[in-house]
């Protein structure tokens, strides 16, 4: 049953699964003791600790660990905005950074600190240059992924890294969805990233600040981690996430390539077997193993619910996924459709058969929610007379409804009329004109309605 | 090789390696995805879920997982502070919490906020009439331990539950030492935990949330655990910690039986095979597993080290055991000898063969550390002339040299004569006085001096 959502998290490598079963057995002691499992436990601690900073690219003492990639981008960000406190209150991150980040970000607004979030182009890509003009003589830390989390873009690390150095800010780099596939370009200032995306086990992340960086840790702390997470640490856990690092890699190079192609062939194929699909991300600046699309008048839950009884499990960045009917604010930020998203992000050793089955799958089960939902197939003829407008009225109707009845009444408008819809739902706004962007037609703009939001477009052909 | 440290840390129950080990395989994946490996380990989370409130006594949605047992403390303490800010930003704890309960008082003092720290008995417990006296109108929450981590004695929680409950106050009670001996009296408000105690994996802690208790989650938070635990979950360690909970619950009270009558044995033997020893702590209203002692004239860290050496895993709270070179708080707070002191506790399924062995070597290590030292065997009798005042210089020398010094001259000054040591090491004010109180001579008292304190001693006898 392949599975296809390893930016999500991945089956835990062989190799982590021996440490983990060894250091159950050696690393369950306190490695503060300094009886012989005490003893036993540092030096599993210590080794893990220098081999993940050999993959990180620092110095075993500028490496902690913590409990997931979240509290390390939690810990990190507040403790590196404490230590420059007096230089000032700003944070500069890219609008397309993981929630972790962002909700930080908030976190940081909430205390009266000031945020600002660099747009993306609809790669999802920053500009270096607009990364570079948001620092300010008062910005504390800036923050920037490596590559992003729902579409496989790589930001330009290095780049920032230089504007940072010049304007004296420290970068933090977000590497969780990197790590594994190779070390980080230098010049960051903090580094984190997460266990269980490389095929290590969950309950580890790794938060590196580089020597000579003001950090001043949240408190309250305790003497682990250099004070910098708290707490027992999950020693046998950090053991299999370091030992699995430095497994994948070692093939990583090896392994990108082959899912690089892999993955070359679904962006090249999903558009040609599948009408009114939009492959999104950056075709070539992107992660080896992640390709992300969105269908037209198609529900993403229903469409991850007929994949997955296909067998296919992969995610989506669709609103009616997500818990608040919202779309991905990714997808937002890069202006992209978000309605039938799919992100398939394969696992190592992923079968190229599997990747083949899904493809000849794919046609028929996004026709299938397309049918179910009244989905026009294509747009029909103009046959009304010349300065039309009509409206349609998807008030209460979820994504992709709006859309649908968009296109079902556009043949009705001549070229030069317009098509006003009015909806309440959020994924519309961003819908709308990715519509418009994907069939060649105007889009007026947006004003605000009673119980909603109308959206104007202007049919050109 | 036995193991007599499981306060700190307990090797991996069998079946919580089981549970780890089929979790590993079956729970990888992210509970809140749609696809099937998602729905399955959302399965394994709700059932961990509910097997854990059933043993600490709650609903399912009120407790979450968190990555420790000092992170449910930070997080629990942060939380329930924060809902009751309108209420005031006074805190309540016993003087003998754990480190991450006094850690997150200091935080709160470092906000502005105030910390009243009950004092303990000899015994190392609380007055409950003590402890409801310091709830105040602005008290925002009290926080007391089950069960004392270094010396075993219980806290009076019913009592001060009630007490509580009648001040409106919330109470929050650190069960770290004693859930996996039996639930925690009713009449909490919060209630926290640490899988690693009860022989689950690390990495897991319980902060339990009473239906109707004021609670604001620290930020940033994210949608994970009721929004009270950020970051991904670690499922595989979550199952185990929920197994294991429920087999060692199942069986506590035979356990606990056996392990009481043991730890008697060593409270009974130790004095007698020992000269010179205080076993410290409630000797009926305690832990079952546990006992501490401390050994006059004795270096911790020579004994731990001696008893390593002769197979035996112990801890201590000497000051010479500790990074800070400052006596345990715990031991501080009740007012005890510091020095050679010893803490028992023994894992689940101890050996009595062991204890005896235990019982059987002690003696001989005592008294190599003590000839080491140049300790005195006994009070020689003394020949000098009344009135007579003697002064030691230990200025410079670490615990236990300032009292062997003491012990060494006592004998020089008649009876009503006084010897006055200096030093500079901490550990001399608690056990200075200390020595008195076993030896029968008159503690009168410390003032500074150049570069030290001075401890003065009158002879009665």
């Amino acid at each position: 049953m392949p599975y296809f959502d390893a930016a999500s998290a991945a089956p835990l490598h062989p190799v982590a699964r021996q440490a983990l079963l060894a250091a159950l057995d050696e690393g369950w002691a306190d490695p503060a003791r300094l009886y012989r499992e005490g003893r036993r436990a540092r030096l599993l601690l210590d080794a893990a600790r220098e081999a993940a900073a050999a993959e990180a690219g620092c110095r075993p003492d500028e490496l902690v660990f913590t409990p997931s990639g979240t509290r390390a981008l939690h810990d990190g960000i507040a403790g590196a905005l404490a230590g420059r406190r007096r230089t000032g209150r700003h944070l500069v991150v890219a609008a397309v950074e993981h929630s972790a980040v962002l909700h930080a970000a908030e976190a940081l607004e909430a205390e009266g600190g000031s945020v600002t979030r660099v747009p993306v182009d609809r790669t999802g890509r920053v500009s270096a240059g607009e990364y570079a003009a948001a620092l300010r003589p008062d910005t504390a830390l800036a923050a920037l992924q490596s590559a992003n989390h729902e579409v496989g873009t790589e930001q330009p690390v290095a780049e920032a890294a230089e504007a940072c150095r010049k304007a004296g800010v420290p970068l933090l780099v977000d590497a969780a969805q990197s790590l594994g596939w190779g070390p980080v370009p230098g010049g960051w200032s903090l580094l984190t990233a997460s266990a269980h995306k490389w095929g290590g086990p969950p309950g580890v992340g790794l938060l590196a600040v580089r020597k000579g960086v003001r950090f001043a840790a949240r408190r309250p702390a305790d003497e682990r981690e250099h004070g910098r997470a708290p707490g027992f640490p999950d020693l046998p856990a950090v053991v299999a996430a370091a030992a699995s690092l430095r497994a994948v890699r070692a093939e990583a190079a090896a392994e990108a390539a082959r899912l690089r192609a892999l993955v070359d062939r679904v962006r090249a194929r999903v558009p040609e077997l599948v009408p009114d699909v939009e492959v999104v991300g950056d075709p070539v600046r992107r992660l080896p193993h992640l390709v992300t699309f969105s269908c037209l008048y198609v529900d993403g839950e229903a469409l991850l619910h007929a994949l997955d009884r296909e067998g296919f499990s992969v995610s989506s960045g669709s609103s009616c996924t997500s818990s608040t009917l919202e779309p991905s604010h990714v997808l937002r930020a890069m202006g992209v459709l978000s309605e039938g998203n799919v992100r398939v992000s394969l696992p190592w050793g992923t079968d190229a058969a599997d990747v083949e089955r899904f493809l000849d799958v794919l046609p028929g089960v996004v026709a299938g929610v397309r049918e179910h939902l009244g989905a026009p197939s294509e747009a029909p003829a103009s046959v009304s007379p010349a300065g039309t407008e009509l409206v349609v009225d998807a008030l209460g109707k979820r994504c992709p409804i709006p859309v649908i009845e968009l296109a079902k009444v556009f043949g009705d408008v001549p070229v030069g009329g317009l098509v006003t819809v009015l909806s309440d739902d959020e994924a519309a706004r961003l819908d709308v004109p990715a519509w418009c962007g994907m069939r060649g037609q105007e889009y007026v703009g947006e004003r605000a309605v009673e119980g909603g939001v109308a959206y104007t477009v202007r049919r050109r052909s």
